[in-house]
């Protein structure tokens, strides 16, 4: 049984290799091969135990998480994923998970800006600099020839730090830009990622901020929370979904429906979009929404284990 | 984060201690201040990943299994347990759950043998010579002046193997013998307890070979599954369940249930009786039947762990 901490995961797999996870997990999606029931929620006020298990031919994987939203002194996740194997069931390998979630969610940020972003876009904006903002950053790097972030924080200080960390993974032509206003963040951006845990719209209300661009929001996972303008909307004639749940969970899905911003027919799968080719010319308007699902996680997990196995790295554990 | 093998938990609490940890989980159920909500089973048909979650004041812990039937090199079932803080959600340590299982299985037939057996029971029969029978066998010695162990088994060629490992872990002066018969492994018997995964009674049909005798039953924990015959219920007029999940879960409580062999109110937790001291006098004719339940592993994985941490015992990961 191997162990896998944050810095194995990183010698093991990089960026690219974990969108091409994630790109194979919307292969899986489409093909419907794979078991993934509701997640259980265990609840003891105001925390909660969440089990996201998953079944491939491949794999068997299973994400513990505990939330705990008051935890001043430590974070308020934490999470272990368990890959167990789909010939024995044997455990292969428990792996930090709460750095799985941050950096598959990165890789589908990633591969939304693979295939649904112009091949030359150059500048991106990060709104919220949290760990999820990080590896969605990374990611748009490992993808695009991107010239230039724009930061934006509803806490300005927040930024520095954020800015400092992420300069030290990325090529130094890289010009990183704390930004005061979300509308001077989001201006020049041809790309911009949401990833904050609003419940109240962090993008600006005004079409010309947000027209023609490609628009990706990872950060309402809740049918309470939203990072998306009514306006945004409008513009849009594209929703793209990473999986079915999203329409379900996201506020910022179900609020638009609900005031029929949007028709249910308007929102399309990402698994779908891929299998239909014709789609892919039209690269302008385009929302992304983003939720997550276990299958990233084992899909993701099972690769983590392969690359590790065949580079030597982590701890195996006598069992 | 602890991780702690079959050997590190073994160094850290003996059979009395998780004894005493299975008496604690009967106060807390009798408290009912814990969330246990029913397992989650996710099926890939003959194959099943089992998630078993369950929060008390104390700790939080989950068991993992999956049980994959058809195996023939590896073991059937492969098991954690994961203990997370209950103040934080901070992953406190991951264990060997097949061991727990086993070892909580077999204290759990050892606190059983605690309240309801007479104080000087001498004789003890184990049908059944798998890995649960011998945590049985181990956990009556620790509360009985054991001096005669009668074994059984289907196949008889197994029971040699069983008997020897058996002998190195308890007192030279315990006989163990290999039977060829169930009728005379339990004759002489004070304490029957079987461990077998039969979907048919194991015991005889002969009242005389089992009155006013501790029955114990840990094999039968599916409603298909049956250790014990219909003559036992007549005879007996005291049934002591693990937990209420027994009387759903278990073949040997539905189907006497529902050929009227015995009625509901004969039935009792053994949290309600260990609470109702005028019961304890009477020790004679009683049936024990467990099935076992997650409040049970979290219990016992906490004290592992406490016990661990006094003792310096485990493996700590960086995380």
């Amino acid at each position: 049984m191997l162990f896998l901490n944050k810095q194995d995961i990183l010698k093991a797999v990089t960026m690219k290799d974990t969108i091409d996870a994630i790109d194979t997990a919307y292969k899986l999606y489409e093909s419907q091969k794979f078991q993934m029931p509701t997640r259980m929620q265990v609840t003891d006020d105001p925390n909660t135990l969440i089990l996201m298990p998953c079944i491939t031919e491949d794999a068997i994987g299973t994400k513990l998480v505990t939330s705990f939203p008051n935890n001043t002194k430590h974070p308020t996740l934490h999470g272990l994923v368990i890959l167990n194997s789909s010939e024995t069931g044997e455990i292969k390998a428990i792996m930090d998970g709460s750095f799985i979630t941050g950096f598959r969610t990165g890789a589908i940020g990633g591969s939304a800006i693979r295939h649904l972003s112009q091949a030359d876009a150059k500048k991106i904006a990060i709104i919220g600099t949290g760990v999820q903002g990080f590896y969605q950053a990374i990611a748009a790097c490992s993808q695009r020839p991107i010239t230039d972030i724009y930061l934006f924080n509803r806490t300005y200080d927040k930024i520095p730090l954020f800015k400092e960390n992420l300069e030290k993974q990325l090529d130094k032509s890289i010009r990183l830009h704390a930004m005061k206003t979300i509308e001077s963040a989001i201006q020049d951006a041809e790309i911009i990622i949401t990833a904050t845990t609003s419940i109240t719209p962090v993008l600006p209300n005004n079409p010309d901020l947000l027209d023609n661009k490609l628009i990706i929001g990872i950060g309402s996972f809740q049918p309470e929370m939203r990072e998306f303008p009514e306006a945004l909307y409008l513009k849009s004639n594209r929703i793209i979904v990473d999986s079915e749940d999203a329409v379900k969970e996201s506020g910022d899905i179900r609020i638009p429906l609900e005031n029929k911003w949007i028709e249910k027919s308007s929102i399309q799968t990402m698994s779908s979009y891929l299998t239909n080719k014709h789609n892919s010319t039209h690269k302008k308007g385009i929302i992304f929404k983003s939720t997550g699902m276990a299958l990233f996680d084992v899909v993701t997990a099972n690769l983590i284990y392969q690359k590790a196995i065949e580079k030597g790295v982590g701890n195996q554990l006598s069992y």
